[in-house]
C-alpha cells in the first residue's frame, strides 16, 4: 500500500507540473510584442523603490542607460544613490530638494516640483535613456504640486523603446490608466511599527 | 473671495502637512532596536526579485556584503545576474539548474532543493554576508521539496545583524510568522496579460 501511495503521488506531482507548464507556455505564446513599458509601483508597503532600482541594476546587466529621478527625497546618503553614482551608465537627479512635508510651502513646493520635471522632460525626451525611474512622484501629484495632463502628455510623447518605472503611495487613477504594468505593494507586517529602525542596506 | 480662498487652502495645506510630520516623527520615535531582519517579499505581483536586488545595490552603497541564492531559475542570462557578478562584494550561486517545472521528478528536485540549501546554509552562518537574499525560496517550500523546519531553524541561528530577504510567491504562514516584514506584491495591472512579452531590464 504505501509503495502504491508513493506512485500515486508522483503522479499527482507529475500531473500538476504539466497543468503548470501549459499554463506557463500559453501566456508566452499570447505575449509577443515589444515596447516601451509604463510601470507603477505603489502601495503602503515596502519595496517600492527598491525594486525600481532592482531594474536599475537587470538593465545595467543588458548595458542599457539609466536615468533616475527622485523627487521627495532631499536626503543624498542612501545606499542606492552612492552605490548607481558609481556607475557610468546611471544618471542620478534628486529634484526634491527642500520639499519634505517638513516644507510647509504650497507655492515654494509646487516650484521646486515644476523644475524638478522640466529634469525629468529631458529624460523622457531623449531616447538614449533605455530606462526611467521617476521615484516618489505620486506625492508631487497628490499633492498639486504637479499638474497630471502635463505628466501623461510627457509620458504619452517619450520614445518608443523606453521604458518608465515610477513609485510612491496613492497612485492616482489616471496615472494606473496610463500605465502597462501596475503593481501594489501591500504591508502585510512591518519591522518598523514593532519598534524596529530603518536599517541601512535595507530602508537606506 | 478668491484671495481668501487661497489663504483658506494655503491653511489647511500647512495643517495636512503638520500633521503629516507629527505622524512620522512619532513613528521613528518608537522606532529604535537594530537587528538582523528576516524581510518576505510576496504575492503575485511583478517586483518581488526586483525589490530584493535593489536591496543588494543599496547595501553595496554602504559597503555591505551581499550573498545571492536563486532557487528555480536555472538561467543564467539575467540583466541582474550579469550586473551583479562584476561586483566582488557580491557572492551570486543559481542553486535550481535542473529543476523548474519542466522537470517532472519529485525525488530529483527534491535533491537539488536540498543541495541548493545547503549553499545557503554556508551564507547564513557566516556573519561576513550582511545581507543574503535566497530568492524563489517559497517554491521548495510549497513543493515539499524543502523541509520547513530546517529552514525556519536555519534562519533563527544566523549571525545576530544579518539582513535576510527571501522571495516568491505563496509564501508560507511559518515563514511569514518568522520574519519581521512582510510585503505582499498585488498584480493590479499587467503587461504580459495583455499581450506584451517580458522585457529586457524590466523582467529579465
Amino acid at each position: 500500500m504505501a509503495g502504491s501511495n508513493a506512485v500515486d503521488k508522483a503522479a499527482r506531482y507529475q500531473q500538476r507540473m504539466q497543468r503548470q507548464k501549459q499554463v506557463v507556455d500559453a501566456a508566452i505564446a499570447r505575449a509577443g510584442q515589444e515596447k516601451g513599458l509604463l510601470l507603477i509601483l505603489t502601495g503602503n508597503g515596502k519595496g517600492k523603490s527598491s525594486s525600481a532600482f532592482g531594474m536599475a541594476a537587470r538593465a545595467l546587466g543588458h548595458s542599457m542607460r539609466v536615468g533616475v529621478a527622485q523627487f521627495i527625497k532631499g536626503r543624498s546618503d542612501t545606499g542606492e544613490e552612492v552605490f548607481f553614482r558609481q556607475h557610468a551608465e546611471v544618471t542620478w537627479h534628486v529634484l526634491g530638494e527642500g520639499f519634505t512635508w517638513d516644507t510647509q510651502n504650497l507655492e515654494h513646493d509646487s516650484e521646486t516640483a515644476r523644475k524638478g520635471w522640466s529634469i525629468v522632460q529631458t529624460m523622457l525626451r531623449d531616447a538614449a535613456y533605455d530606462l526611467v525611474i521617476i521615484d516618489e512622484l505620486t506625492y508631487p501629484l497628490k499633492f498639486g504640486w504637479l499638474d497630471m495632463e502635463l505628466v501623461l502628455n510627457d509620458l504619452r510623447q517619450r520614445p518608443l523603446m523606453q521604458h518608465v518605472v515610477i513609485t510612491g503611495r496613492g497612485a492616482p487613477d489616471l496615472l494606473c490608466e496610463a500605465a502597462d504594468t501596475v503593481t501594489e505593494m501591500r504591508d502585510i507586517k512591518h519591522a518598523f511599527r514593532s519598534g524596529i529602525t530603518a536599517q541601512k542596506g535595507i530602508d537606506l
